[in-house]
Formats: structure tokens, C-alpha cells, sequence
């Protein structure tokens, strides 16, 4: 009976990282047969097979080894080169870009190497739910400045400066943003980083959904004069050429920081995988008529589930311009976000996400995506509007 | 010139990780032609075909999306009976298995959280240099215990004893051994068992290296009883499946420790490689004619290399049973680990690890692999030999 004594005790800051409503909502959609799926990020659309092909072809061409810890130099060069000509981001191969395991690896890599117990994080809000997450796993406090949807979810920045004190050392966002939907201006962009410039911030920018933006690719605030040296751009392959499960990603930092990232990113992944470091040198030499056909399609299915949720009495919504989410408004239903999901899956055979997994100020909205196919979205619209017709 | 007064603040853990000998050696061997690799881990063999043809279907059969966080419930079901039915050891597959980004991802995950900064973390040295990285990242101390050629690195159980203290919380090693191609006996892993529950220590066991232990893999600590509740052991594929570059590996441990450890892994990975995943099934389904052939080689270069060093007049070496490395003491050439190495590779055309990449205890000693062919780990050992003709 010694074993009944064991007592591990678990670190504070990684025991506090919360679960999010996700899971309640995954958990009650279990099993369940026939739902429509308005709820991941996670699309169900195969890679192109172009890069298929280059996978396939790797598998077969010598040993899968361990590669270079930071990624392979040719892939670094090759997003160097990306970088500089679509982005306007100057960033050394050896020393400023990381490949990472997804953005996702990139965030936690990033901000355990930028942040102490005590700083602060600013966070517009609402917010990708890891960007609280990791801010927990740090020790570091986060600081919610809301985003308005009478305001078109754009950062007002006296909002930001009133929330600023001295412990303040990072700014995180996303843009276009998950779960909003929205792509911030040029104007904006400019904006925030006269202001991360003025209280000498440090900003993190998940750029993943980067190609989803219409009509264009949002500014990157790291090609902004002075922003270079403070600023860490988060990018992949996930979501633009569906390679979600491959897990390939990178971020572009200054060195005096990356050289530290790298290090904690050797001791937790050794290399990122090698197969998916191929498919992402596939993935740039991609032909684009096999990746904007797939891109359009999402534009469209977003502009029919927008109009769709728009055009029913008492719900509003941002009109979206990036990303392949909308973010209504569905106060008028009278029962909490998380109700409101849960009902959804029992009585109409929808998932959707509670607004609140993004935070608080997340209540009265719902996160609805068009991973699906054009068919299962136009389904999901139609046991919408009927839900909406016996419950309003 | 506003940016020339970033200045980015490191967290202190992670400024602290250290940098090892691996890349001084590696950067002198950078651009060097025709050097022999008695140096790496990284197995210079392709995966068996039964696995590469397998990853080829699954690349073809539909979307590479996002997997289940903790790794596909089948894959999970699949080890769990392995587990039970080759180590003896009992694992849920739903609270108590994890699949990882290789044993590395398990290794950070596990430490930092059942880690808190001042706890003392035991490790049997000369030990795999990523014990200590990884307990510097946590804040936490090492306490290293010498293990002794005279005793061929088996642990002494009283010099265990004396490093207790009252914040002893972990006693880490892999077994068998990377460095020391040694693999523990039954009894050495019995004592090691009681010595934990006698000091209620958590013990993480590393057995990336149990199917190249000869006559036959080691006892798995967490099998033994009141070990179940206080055990994370790792294993992985890479070594047993040349499937280094894939990235998948797993961890056992208890479920009140893997719940944390489960929420860590999602911030950082989302999910492991789908198709690493998928090449982990295939690997389990793979016919043991494909892979013991490849283990037997191991062996055999091993028994080679051990000969034919162990000759060397004034070397001596302990003989492997394990993993796939020697660890001969070279003090004999009367200089320091580092320097012996670096001469190897500019005037013998070798790579070679000093034994400090593994501690300063590994001091007078190498680490050699027989990761490369029979015929060059046979052309290496002819230059070790013409050397120390030429230098002793």
C-alpha cells in the first residue's frame, strides 16, 4: 500500500493553464450521429497533389533522419526570400528564423523565452485562446482590451494605452484575427506600432491565416520601420495549403531573442519533423492553380454563411475579410453562449463554438467556421435559420 | 534610431540553458569532406518498407487534419497492449499514454510539470545531456551521481543515498544507456525501485534504447509493484523504426501527473504529426523480418567497434549491452576530451562526442556510435587505430 502515499505535486503555473469550453462542446458532441461541423479550424479538404507527390517521393529517397535543429537551411532560405518579397520582412536564414511545429509550437517557444512570472500581457480580446493559455503557462498576467463590434473589432488604441503599466512587456495578436474574422488596415496596423514603439513593447503577431484576407494580405507589422527588432511573425503551412496534420510552421524574430528560442525549441522537439519541412519545400514550389481554386472556396462558402447568419432578425454580425470565421451576435437568443452551443448540437445538429472559449467578452457571440464542404456548410446554414425560426 | 533601444528581456531558465561540445564538434566537422560519423544518434538507415509504404497510402487516403491532442485513440489502444504484453507494464490508453514529438517533447512536458524552480532532479552521470538542459529550463538543480567504469557504470545505491535532501523530487536515466551502451540488470533496476519509494521520488526512465539490449530488453521499472503511481517512462520509434525524422514517441506515467502533462502538450504541439502517428501503427504492424535484421546489424558493428577500441593498448571500455554507443575512457592520450575529439577529426578524419557532452564525469572518456555502414564504422575504427599508433 506505499503507493497510496505518493502525492506528485504538479508546478503552479502549469497546472493553473485552464481548459476551455472546447471540450465541453467536443465532449456532448461525441458519438453523435449527422452534425454539421461549423465549429473547428481543423478543414476537411485534402493537401494539393502536388505536394502529395513530393512526400511520397521523399518517403522513398534515403533515410528519414533528424534534420538541422532550426529547420533545414534551404527551407529557412527559401522563407527568407517569401518573406522579403511578400511580406516586406528582412529576416537572416541562421539567425532570426526558427522552424517550428506550427504556430502553436512557435507561441509557447516564444513567449516562455520573452516573459517572466509578473509581466503583463496585452491581449485584445476576443482572443485565439492560446495566447491566454501560454500566458498562464509563463506565469505572466494577461491584461483583456476589449474589441467592440460596433467598432468592427479594430483596436481602439486609448483603450490599449489606458491599460498599459509599467509591467507590461507584450503585445499578442492575430491578423486577420481568430475567431473574428476581420483583417485590421494598413491604417491600424501603422497604429499599433507607433504605440508598441512608445511604451517599447515587444509584439507577437500570428499571421497563419494571412492568405484568407481579402481583398489583400494584411500588413506585416514586423516590416514596419523599427519594428523589426521587436517583433516575432508567426506563419505555416497549415491552413493555406492544408497541411494542418503535418505540423509545419515558423516564426521570424530578432536574433538577440531567437538564439534563446532556439534553444528552449532543441529541447523540446529536437527538430521539427522531417517529412513535413519536405512538404513545405513542396508546398512554395506548389503551382497556385492548385491552391487558390481551394482558397476562392472558402471565400465563398464565408460570404454564404455570413449573408445566411446576417439575414436572420436579431442577429448581427462583422462582415469578415480574412480568416474562414464569422463571429455573430446571437444575444437575441437569451441564454448564454454555452447554452446556446449545447442547444445547438442537441436540437438542430449544429457544432459551433461558445464565444467564450475566446474570453469573457466573448459572451453573446458564437465562433462559426466553413472547414466543411460547401454542401455541409449550406446544411449547417439551413438547421441555422430553422433553429432560429422556432426559438426567436 | 528609435530601435536601437529594444532591449528584450530573456527568461532567466531559459537564458540558462546551456550549450554542449555537440556543436563546437559539429562546427569544426562543417564543410569537412570524407570524415567518418562514429559521433551522431542519427542512424544513417531507411525505414522498412513495410512503414514507408504505409506512410505513402495514408497520404493518398484523404485530409492530413488535425489528430486527437493526445494522439490517436487507436495508436493510444495499441501501445497500451504492447506495454502490457513486452513490459509489464499497466496503461490506460485514455489517462495514462500520451503520444509525443519523440521522447524529447516527452522529456520537457513530464519535467516541467511535475518540476518547480529549487527542486533537486538526480541524475546517475555521465547521463544524455538533455536531463540537465531540461531541469536548468525548470528552474530546478541537478544533483549528479558518478557512475563508475571500475563498476561499469552500474549506480551504487549508497552514493544514491548520500545525494538525498529534502528537496529531492526525481531521479532521472535511460536504460539502457545513452552515453554508455550499458543496459542495467534486473537487480540494479529492483534496488534503484526501493531506493525511490524509500525517498518517495518520482523516477523518469528514458527506453528509447530497450530493443537494442542484448540478450534481451531491460526491466521496465514502472512495472515493478508501488512503481506504477511514481514512474514516467518514455519509449519511442525512432530508434527501433529509423523513424527519427517522423517524430512520434510516447509516455506512460500517472494519471493525476499526465492530465497536466496532456494540457502542456496541447499549448505546445496542438497534436503530434498525423502521419508520424500513422507511420507508429505501421510500425506496430510491421513484420519483425523487416527490423531485427537492422537491429542485429547494430549489434554486430557495435561488437566490432567495442573489439577493436577495447584493443587499443592503453584504452579501456566497458562492454555494451545496449543502445548503440561505446564509451571508452582515452585518457591515455593525455589530453582533455574536447581537445582528443577536435584532433580526431582535423588529423583522423573521425567524429567523435567528448565525454563531457555528457557531464564532466564523462572527462577522459568518448562517446562512439555505430550509426553509420559496417564499412565506415570499419574505415573509422582503422583511423582510430593508425592514430593511436601515431599518438600514444
Amino acid at each position: 500500500m506505499r503507493d497510496m502515499a505518493v502525492s506528485i505535486q504538479i508546478n503552479p503555473a502549469i497546472a493553473g493553464i485552464p481548459y476551455g469550453d472546447r471540450r465541453k462542446i467536443m465532449g456532448l458532441a461525441e458519438g453523435k450521429k449527422g452534425l454539421v461541423d461549423l465549429m473547428s479550424g481543423n478543414p476537411y479538404v485534402e493537401m494539393p497533389a502536388f505536394i502529395r507527390e513530393r512526400i511520397k517521393e521523399r518517403v522513398d529517397s534515403g533515410p528519414m533522419r533528424y534534420t538541422n535543429y532550426w529547420g533545414l537551411p534551404e527551407l529557412r532560405e527559401r522563407l527568407s526570400a517569401k518573406l522579403r518579397a511578400e511580406c516586406g520582412i528582412e529576416a537572416d536564414p541562421e539567425e532570426e528564423i526558427l522552424i517550428t511545429h506550427g504556430v502553436q509550437e512557435a507561441l509557447y517557444t516564444v513567449m516562455r523565452t520573452i516573459l517572466k512570472p509578473g509581466d503583463e500581457v496585452l491581449i485584445p480580446t476576443p482572443h485565439y485562446a492560446n495566447y491566454l493559455l501560454n500566458t498562464v503557462a509563463c506565469g505572466a498576467e494577461p491584461v483583456f482590451m476589449p474589441l467592440h463590434e460596433e467598432n468592427s473589432f479594430v483596436p481602439e488604441i486609448p483603450l490599449l494605452e489606458r491599460a498599459i503599466t509599467s509591467k507590461t512587456r507584450v503585445l499578442i495578436f492575430s491578423n486577420p484575427s481568430n475567431p473574428l474574422g476581420v483583417t485590421w488596415t494598413d491604417e491600424t496596423i501603422k497604429g499599433i506600432a507607433e504605440f508598441a514603439q512608445a511604451h517599447d513593447l515587444l509584439v507577437v503577431v500570428d499571421e497563419i491565416y494571412r492568405e484568407y484576407a481579402s481583398p489583400k494580405p494584411p500588413l506585416s507589422i514586423g516590416s514596419l520601420p523599427g519594428m523589426k527588432e521587436r517583433t516575432f511573425t508567426f506563419q505555416g503551412f497549415s491552413k493555406t495549403y492544408f497541411m494542418m496534420g503535418m505540423r509545419v510552421g515558423y516564426v521570424v524574430g530578432p536574433a538577440v531573442a531567437i538564439s534563446h528560442v532556439k534553444q528552449l525549441h532543441y529541447i523540446i522537439l529536437l527538430c521539427p519533423s522531417a517529412l513535413a519541412q519536405h512538404a513545405a519545400l513542396a508546398a512554395l514550389d506548389c503551382p497556385r492553380a492548385q491552391v487558390e481554386p481551394l482558397l476562392q472556396g472558402f471565400r465563398e462558402k464565408l460570404k454564404l454563411l455570413y449573408e445566411g447568419v446576417a439575414g436572420i432578425p436579431g442577429v448581427s454580425c462583422v462582415r469578415p475579410n480574412g480568416a474562414f470565421y464569422l463571429f455573430p451576435n446571437v444575444r437575441c437568443f437569451g441564454m448564454s453562449s454555452l447554452d446556446l452551443s449545447k442547444k445547438l448540437i442537441e436540437e438542430a445538429g449544429v457544432m459551433t463554438l461558445p464565444g467564450t472559449e475566446f474570453g469573457p467578452e466573448g459572451e453573446g457571440y458564437l465562433r462559426l467556421s466553413v472547414v466543411s464542404s460547401r454542401e455541409q456548410v449550406e446544411e449547417g446554414l439551413k438547421r441555422l435559420i430553422k433553429f432560429a425560426e422556432d426559438n426567436l
